[in-house]
């Protein structure tokens, strides 16, 4: 296989967890409106609100608390009380304040691959909160460069790609979402490796693309990564 | 004066308003607390929660707004009824998805200065908000290079520099803020042009740098700056 020179890793769900964080706050919030909805339909609400603010707001803790309080304004009505509200409220602001716990293996596989490679993180969400997961997760030094951007479509991984001054064929792309990881690269023409989470957010959903070219890997968990990516580059 | 290279540009209130709609929606949520609080009490209130959060919400429209929330939240107490909880959301709506409104002169300026030198736009707050009012004001066409930050530091000023393969002495920073986009530059040994605006967010306060080493001008408004950076690099 041809020289791979970059691999590059999403963090939220790849390198640390994050969506179990965002179900409990969601939890809450349906617990608040319980004696009026059922759980599914406020969470069902709470992810129309989202999208429509999507464009607005973009990713993260932040946009996600603000329209959990818009919901719970809308599905409450007048019976909406402070406490409800400073219960969605304080549910948000633990997503935001969460400690970082990285998922198995993670250290030790980015400990093994930067001897090798050039590793790089990309990420969307908030930018001061991505910063801050980084430095608790006390990763940061295996990575030469750290993207944090608003939307991970073809056109961004490209713009990466060419900061980086390489080509797509030079470039692999891990992480557990394939509507922001793996489409985009894989249609460039990189290398991506699926990593699925058992919870990842219903708007990262997406098809598995066909396994040709050999450049779509599917693996359970990180620990497998450097024996794949031995097999790839060899 | 030695060779200029770079000009760096704030945003917020130096290319475009931005505080008079943090002040329209400071005004509302005061509003909401009247009959039990001052105006210029529920405001500090207001910035002292904001500055309570700043470390993991950061800046940017919706942290403001999850401030004011917090904030109604704590002064109201039992009195704080869902259609108060509703107009200090809209308020902070409001803030984020407010139509970008170009300062005067400001898009002449930049369009004289981007044929003699590199233009760089340096920008703290939410990532995709700043990218959205970029996009909507039509000054991105200007701009060699886009940096939105978490915080304007000496660190991150350096970093820019270093970035942009230039020193110290061949970048300017011009923005309305002592504290974010003047004092930071100077001490780096960079050249500061400050901007007054008339509504500047007080956590940017700061004193202004004494004038040695003539590498720290003020000046009223954008449009002497073209005359002002003649003087400076001839």
């Amino acid at each position: 296989m041809g020289e791979i020179k970059v691999i590059a890793f999403d963090a939220d769900d790849t390198l640390w967890e994050n969506e179990i964080y965002f179900k409990e706050a969601e939890d809450r919030f349906a617990e608040t409106l319980i004696q009026w909805y059922p759980k599914q339909y406020s969470i069902d609400e709470l992810f129309r609100t989202e999208m429509k603010n999507l464009g607005a707001y973009g990713y993260g803790a932040k946009s996600f608390t603000l329209s959990m309080i818009e919901t719970l304004l809308r599905l409450g009505g007048d019976n909406v009380t402070p406490e409800m509200v400073k219960t969605v409220l304080n549910a948000g602001d633990k997503v935001i304040t969460h400690k970082v716990e990285c998922l198995p293996n993670v250290e030790e596989t980015l400990s093994i691959l930067c001897k090798s490679f050039k590793l790089v993180m990309i990420t969307k969400g908030d930018l001061l909160h991505q910063q801050r997961k980084l430095k608790e997760s006390g990763l940061s030094c295996y990575f030469d460069h750290i993207e944090i951007i608003s939307e991970k479509d073809k056109n961004e991984y490209q713009r990466v790609i060419n900061l980086l001054g390489i080509s797509a064929a030079e470039f692999i792309m891990v992480g557990n979402s394939l509507k922001s990881d793996i489409i985009p690269p894989f249609e460039l023409g990189a290398t991506a490796i699926y990593i699925p989470h058992d919870h990842t957010w219903q708007h990262e959903h997406s098809e598995e693309p066909e396994m040709k070219n050999g450049r779509y890997y599917k693996i359970n968990a990180i620990k497998e990564l450097v024996n794949l990516i031995h097999q790839i580059t060899h």
